[in-house]
């Protein structure tokens, strides 16, 4: 099979993605967006890299699910609505033409689910299974949530237990991000841990932060809540009522509150906490 | 250094974005970006691979610059002007950070040349180094240049001769494609050599091509100027002129006609081309 007759099955599985806005898509050298008024553009791209992030074997359809869940979840941290992706995929030599397609099945499931276009993309050969998932999306002009505008006495809330296994699916928080628009005053997605998320989303909003309580998901260890990766819930801040208890937004759990004090430092029972997490790039 | 670290610096590096549109870059989730009215957003990503596109021990400041040039030119291809990209580089463990930042500095030199804002990304680290670009750029509303709108007696060209060597720069035909907006019937960039590309503009338009000259570097092989890739150089046609001879734009080369004829087939001297070029899937 060549590239071309691959590109060509894509764009008939990709369909046609007008309603999103997407006016020329698979097979051109651009895809073409046609932007809405009244809306601001989000850029995101991420790499997901065999033996890195996943192990050598897993399944394709998993793989290009969670490729286009880490954006989308990068998209939902900044309340914005998803269109299209482009998505840069190599392969082994030899690697099975069923494997790409089950890798962009499972993509184009999620893709389906959140209103996104496969809109082109680029494919070549390499050593390992290497890919980089490109998304654009859409947020109310001047309304991107941003990670620092949190301000001392702000409740801090996650949207879910952390500590998750690699391989659990990832659920985009893509309507909670939405509702938060105009409301939170910082938002960011866990990608490296609590602790060093925590640590930067403090660091950019020169706040402190009072942590009280880790929601931990069953089976996973305090230490992994603290400083693993790969969640993907929200971390936001909500200004603290006028009056009384706020509810936590559905599925979100209240850790603790935005203090002063120095920049980046996160408390727990009156210590810091080590803002150590999940980093390519630091001595192992 | 820590991937913060590394961040930070490349964040001074990049500079503001402002005037390009870029309200949010570096370091959020997403970067943000401000459409202009009258426009429509061309998006485009393309990967560049340690031992399938360069030589490991390829100079970092030559790799950045190409991996940018690559996308730069679809931009071109299709009339754009280019406004902020993505940049997702893996490196293999023991990288130097002085090589991570050579890598940027050459492709920050184009950027700022370009008017392309470096707006955010990933790190990551791989076996081999796996850069991938995903640029934004914009185009007068409904007038981007496709591939598919070649007629019967409109004039072939390119804009440049063919057959260049691996590691030459590439020189991205920004102020060609832009003048080409409204003019040329259909364009492309030249990237798995002219057999191949000319085969997909002509499929793409429903037409088939006379070829009838062929511009070749000095040193190369017709062969390697029929067959290879990696030119970067558009290809385009241009109705036939009412009366007499066009002037080809300055710089560019006639190479053909398109004809009617068998969709996709190309013609030289009364016998087919081989639609052959470079294809990362066929077997080698």
């Amino acid at each position: 099979m060549t590239e071309d007759q691959i590109v060509q099955r894509l764009r008939k599985m990709a369909g046609d993605g007008r309603d999103r806005g997407v006016l020329v898509g698979i097979g051109h050298d651009c895809a073409v967006v046609r932007p809405r008024s009244g809306e601001d553009i989000l850029l995101k791209t991420d790499q997901l890299i065999e033996q890195v992030h996943f192990p050598s074997g897993a399944a394709p359809e998993a793989i290009g699910a969670r490729a286009l869940a880490r954006t989308l979840s990068d998209i939902a941290a900044m309340g914005g609505d998803p269109r299209c992706c482009l998505v840069a995929l190599s392969v082994p030599p030899g690697t099975r033409e069923q494997w790409i397609m089950s890798f962009f099945r499972g993509l184009l499931r999620l893709a389906r689910r959140t209103g996104t276009v496969l809109a082109g993309g680029d494919l070549a050969r390499s050593d390992r299974v290497h890919c980089t998932v490109m998304l654009y999306g859409a947020v109310r002009r001047g309304k991107a949530l941003r990670r620092d505008g949190a301000r001392p006495g702000d409740a801090l809330y996650v949207s879910g237990r952390l500590g998750k296994p690699w391989d659990r699916p990832i659920v985009p928080r893509l309507a909670l991000g939405k509702s938060l628009v105009g409301r939170a005053t910082a938002c960011m997605d866990l990608s490296d841990g609590l602790a060093l998320d925590l640590h930067r989303l403090c660091l950019a909003s020169g706040v402190a932060a009072e942590l009280d309580r880790v929601p931990v998901m069953r089976g996973a260890s305090i230490e992994r809540a603290l400083h693993g990766g790969e969640d993907y819930e929200l971390l936001f801040s909500l200004p603290a009522p006028v009056s009384g208890n706020r509810q936590a937004p559905r599925g979100c759990f209240r850790i603790g509150t935005v203090v002063k004090g120095s920049p980046g430092a996160v408390i727990v029972e009156g210590r810091p906490l080590e803002s150590r997490g999940y980093d390519h790039f630091s001595a192992p």
